[in-house]
């Protein structure tokens, strides 16, 4: 039986404006690597997942600089949503389209914007988790073992015994805590983050969906005879106006009973803010990671980039600078998530050009 | 007799890079006004200097955009230096041309790039200066009451008792003090800011070059028959390749038996500094000074200036950003003055289109 990739590229992520923009996301850029994120994506599955069995999941504004990004990827694989619906719909599209091609293999679900640096130590968690969904009919979602009390992310709480190496039953989920929660969460040792990978067969995700999202099954059953014919695109769009916004967690794997928590030990992000890539960059002495036509004194412990234009800083600590000449970001690092009013800004201003 | 205005705007100013540049130093911005500073600097002398009597020293790079800016000025008033040699050598040589022109006027000196916003006050004082200087044959100096302890000037200390209305006899000269002097000096009541203003008669004032500096004073003799004629130039290349670098104060003015304080109570800025350009600014209620595309958020006390590209400051207090497109500055705003330390990093590395 075959293995399928699907690499979720949907999002529009406004959290490294300046740098994302609505037409080049956060998966497009080169962050942390000479390579993209969607592209390392990809790359990490290189030689479990030939191409022909990648999807991408994406939107219009995307699919033609994935595809240049991803030249390998045959196009007929890079799907573009009409709109976003959020994961539920994302992946049933998908599932519907390796059911189709392959009847009952194996999917494995990714963000295209994570970093994983240890690809030899994810490989080999992946093979678990692929045998296990095969055999066992289960859905499965890797959590990673948590290094901080992190906020911004979901939990998954397992039971305390292993089902098998590396497996473990969920007990619960839990939506982003507090930190005194996050605290009590990490010093518990069964609480997991939830990295919003998963791997399930693709009749096994479907029968799920059914089960737990029966409206969204039956619309999804509308693409049946159109996958990979020219009715395609317009099937789907008459689809997706019908589907209701729902993500996977919270429609399907929070209700199931065949859910399975597969521990992820590899070093994992999500990169959420520009604080999280200074905190993964290598720094200089003075803690600064600077990229690009620098001068910096007397700056400590901050980010500088600026390809293009030569940018002085003089005196200041603590703070994110992104200067693409066309827009500028001076931000107090552990405020970089704040970035968003800045986008939300320039939205109602009508300022799109460099949106 | 007549008066003349000597403008002095030779200034290459590096500290309002990068607003300032070689070509465009800080006399030919618009700082704190729509007019230029040098546009302000003659204006503030209408009425009681015709433009015919008005001569600017200045250099060969910003010759031409001075008289782009002051349309009025003859062009041969408008003398570009070859080299600059110091306020001794630029105002011998302006002696020279106001003695041929019209001998024994009074003149009055200048630099080009000082903000003085009392202008009735200023022209008041001036006033008594220019006749005092005429009838006396008195070399005078406009000293400016201290406002608070600045280490970044010279100061002069009086007679107690005023020589005439506004005038007194000069008693010491003293360089740039450190701060505890300074309090000393503001405190004492005696002690005035050194403006580089100075006023006095052309014959005066090459006799007394000619007593303190004779070798710069016979040097410059070597003009005389070439001012206002075709061997102006050439000649006055020789003369000054031959003329020591020295300032009028410390070559003339610390020596001279006739040099007087003219008490100035207007207020005056030499503006050394975009801290005091902020300080100058009015500001809105988070004390910041936002001017052009500029998005602030939690941001105090700051001077912000992006004319084209949108600027975005998150979460930062008392900083100088100075965005104009090809060059950047971030800069604590107590640290403005390092800002030269920028200018000697790109002339080291010959980066000279934003010099």
């Amino acid at each position: 039986m075959e293995t399928y990739a699907v690499i979720m590229a949907g999002g529009v992520g406004s959290r490294f404006w300046p740098r994302s923009r609505e037409r080049r996301p956060k998966q497009l850029l080169n962050i942390l690597s000479e390579k993209t994120l969607i592209q390392n994506t990809r790359d990490r599955l290189d030689g479990l997942i030939p191409d022909k069995n990648v999807l991408v999941i994406t939107n219009k504004l995307q699919a033609e600089q994935i595809q240049k990004q991803l030249p390998g990827i045959p196009a007929e694989n890079i799907i573009a949503e009409p709109f976003g619906r959020n994961t539920a719909a994302c992946i049933g599209l998908a599932a519907k389209i390796v059911e189709k091609r392959s009847p009952g293999a194996v999917m494995v679900v990714v963000p295209a914007d994570h970093i994983i640096r240890d690809v030899p130590g994810f490989i080999s968690i992946l093979g678990k988790g692929i045998d296990f969904a095969r055999e066992e009919k289960a859905l499965v979602t890797i959590g990673i073992e948590p290094t901080r009390p992190e906020t911004g992310y979901g939990y998954i709480q397992i039971e305390q015994n292993p089902f098998t190496d590396h497996i473990y039953k969920v007990s619960t989920f839990a939506e982003k805590p507090n930190f005194a929660t996050a605290v009590r969460f990490v010093q518990s040792g069964d609480f997991f983050w939830n990295s919003g990978m998963f791997i399930w067969r693709s009749d096994v995700i479907l029968e799920e969906l059914a089960l737990y999202l029966p409206e969204t099954a039956k619309h999804l059953n509308e693409l049946d005879s159109s996958v990979d014919n020219e009715n395609f695109y317009p099937v789907l769009e008459e689809v997706y106006g019908k589907l209701k916004s729902i993500s996977i967690d919270y429609g399907v794997m929070e209700k199931s009973t065949r859910v399975y928590l597969l521990k992820g030990s590899f070093s994992w992000s999500d990169v959420g803010s520009w604080e999280e890539i200074y905190n993964l960059e290598k720094k200089d002495d003075n803690g600064n990671v600077l990229e690009g036509k620098v001068f910096a004194e007397m700056v400590n412990d901050s980010y500088i980039y600026s390809p293009d234009i030569f940018t002085a800083v003089v005196g200041v600590d603590n703070v994110v600078v992104i200067n693409t000449g066309d827009a500028l970001l001076i931000c107090r690092k552990d405020l970089s998530q704040e970035v968003k009013k800045v986008v939300e800004h320039l939205k109602l201003n009508n300022n799109s050009d460099i949106l």
